[in-house]
């Protein structure tokens, strides 16, 4: 950092990228350096290079892994390169020690297939024409044995037991294989050879982050700041997005489900969706809550985050063809703004039987009766005719509607 | 260790090249496997491979540094074979940390002369028909950066903080460099290389010799054993054999003052010497042991063992020749068999006036005659006649001499 601060302004168009960057963030380390950073990138031309690590082995996105990409997005339309890290040094090795038999070692074809996948999930947030893709075998493999022991000497041992997940399963007697301890100084070495000025992550990898900030130094880098983003919260407003507790919107996912799951989130929810995953101004965000402050009603602004939604993973059509859709549908049913909520809790699995769950919601006065309804074809799940009255509800959340009058909104845990 | 026990007889050979193993030895792990690998290689007629590993940046060798080349000599003539191993891959890498400035990185060049010196040495106590020469770069460079990743894989964190110093540094907050927990494991990984029998160290390089053993069974070998030796006690007979002691015989010291280095030790000492450094069968010792409960002067004895040391690093004409000379010196100065013992205490380095040692062991009444005595030429250290009266007599033992009548046997530390 041989450049001082006050050769570059801090102009209001700095402190406005910076607000842009830390708009739903977790934490941005050290903010100051990265005023810095956006200073001098704004009085030079030179675009900041902003990283972002990937494990090559689960290419299916839903909306939450979309928060990342989402800021750096916003850190392209700021003018800034974002470097798209495929991690196929390590993932080419999986788990050598066979403890963790979700990483079996991939091959050169697979992890290519993969990020290929993965990225053209990522194209759909990312602007291509500023995104550099690169693979870390790049300048793993030729660190060589000696490179490998040179890299470890740079960090020391008790440093990466400050790690919470190390520190506690080393407090526990748990195991922790040597290898483990290298793959944090591996990312680290990673943004050395990017000259990586921002890294971005989840909450859980600020300790690997904040690792290549160091090891930055000891190559004598100025050291990249690190920005980490929360987990978004799936559709029923508790749960992190997952598809495993199925409260997620995959970003393949035909316009209309889609549209209906963004609908479905509560008003709370939606703020937070705004902040996390559109890309609308922060000024058209103050300008939305103060218009709902006034009396405007949010089902309105849910709209159009749910439009926005569909439109960057489909498009403009078919958010319009959508949100047409599902007026009609519920003109059709006439499903009121408020209804009761229930939350049923299963084992997770095998879900609610639909009779059960109709009796306890108070839409049914009677399984029986429940029975009947679906029978004559009176009882709907998000605007689908139910006709198998053996139905298991399983996890997520619905609007169910039994006739015209007797509405509920249910979480299937 | 597919093969049983009982296909291999435990023949009286088999115990007798155990015996040889075991003597002098600190520790041999595990001494039932081992007593199996001898049977099998007797029953076979395949050696067994002896490995040692040397750091090549220190090639200057004495007496102490041969009780390691003496156990594998005696191995060697059992018919087994030595690998002596160069550390050239760590050495050329050096210390990176850079704390450690007594290793700094060697080049190739000064490796390979570093070597060649020490084996040249070493080789006037082993066999070179039956030792092969190694140089670990040989399969730790093609390992690669995954390669040691996957090393690293093979051993937990919690294991290697059991070796004692690692063990103390972390518990005293001190700095371990990651660097330094992977050493132990690419000097285990050597035997899996080499496919070690037997490994060879000081008794402070247990806990690496153990780690070989665990990834020779990973890598689906039979694990090695190992053979921990003790540091040889100096010619004081107290502290271990060091240059900084000045307690050493070098094995290029000429063959007079090898011999009355080695005439000058204690009876006690003679034995320990025996036990490591010759080359003597064991039935020899116990006979030597039972002539002297006999009666028999046991400096004749240890006449034999000075005599065998001067012929291993000189010849035994030099060894005839260094015997009648240093008898001529000692007739003709009427040295006593028994002389009173002084020990002196000074800071180490500039060790202490030969004026005050003079006094203060009663072999001058006063300094100023202890000079007199000097300058007629009357006072002799080690038989040769001292001309300096402002010598220091630096830290050693020596035998000490003035006039005809007055003797004295002093070590100065």
């Amino acid at each position: 950092m041989s450049d001082s601060p006050t050769q570059f302004p801090r102009t209001p168009e700095v402190d406005r990228a910076l607000a842009i960057a830390k708009r739903g963030c977790d934490e941005l380390l050290i903010e100051s350096e990265f005023a810095l950073k956006l200073a001098r990138s704004a009085a030079t031309g030179k675009p900041l290079r902003c990283k972002l690590g990937l494990d090559p082995t689960a290419p299916d996105i839903h909306l939450g892994h979309t928060v990342v990409l989402n800021k750096l997005r916003q850190l392209q339309d700021l003018g800034h390169t974002v470097i798209f890290l495929i991690g196929d040094f390590t993932s080419m090795i999986g788990d050598p020690s066979g403890r963790n038999t979700t990483r079996p070692p991939l091959t050169r074809e697979q992890i290519e297939s993969n990020a290929k996948t993965y990225f053209e999930q990522a194209a759909l947030v990312l602007d291509r024409a500023r995104t550099e893709i690169r693979y870390n075998s790049e300048w793993s493999t030729p660190l060589g044995a000696d490179g490998m022991i040179r890299l470890a000497s740079r960090y020391t041992l008790a440093r990466l037991l400050e790690r919470d997940d190390f520190a506690k399963r080393y407090a526990d007697g748990q195991p922790i294989a040597m290898h483990e301890l290298l793959y944090p100084l591996m990312q680290g070495y990673d943004s050395v050879a990017l000259q990586s000025d921002l890294e971005l992550g989840g909450t859980d990898q600020k300790f690997n982050l904040l690792v290549g900030r160091e090891l930055q130094r000891h190559w004598g880098q100025e050291p990249q700041c690190i920005l980490t983003m929360p987990l978004l919260e799936g559709t029923d407003g508790i749960e992190k997005m997952s598809k495993s507790k199925n409260n997620y919107i995959g970003i393949s996912e035909p316009p209309l489900e889609m549209f209906g799951k963004a609908m479905s989130i509560s008003d709370t929810l939606m703020w937070r969706w705004y902040d996390l995953i559109s890309l609308r101004p922060n000024e058209a965000l103050v300008q939305f809550k103060r218009e709902v402050a006034d009396g405007r009603n949010p089902r309105e602004i849910k709209v159009l985050l749910a439009q926005e939604i569909v439109t960057r993973f489909h498009s403009a059509r078919a958010a319009d063809e959508a949100l047409a859709e599902f007026e009609a549908r519920f003109k059709a049913g006439a499903a009121p703004d408020e209804m009761p909520e229930f939350t049923f809790a299963t084992d997770g699995k095998n879900g609610i039987a639909i009779v059960a769950l109709l009796k306890q919601a108070g839409l049914a006065p009677s399984t029986s009766e429940a029975t009947r309804n679906i029978e004559q074809g009176g009882v709907k799940i998000d605007g689908q005719k139910i006709t198998d009255r053996a139905l298991l509800v399983r996890p997520g959340t619905y609007v169910v509607q039994v006739g015209k009058r007797k509405w509920a909104r249910v979480t299937v845990k």
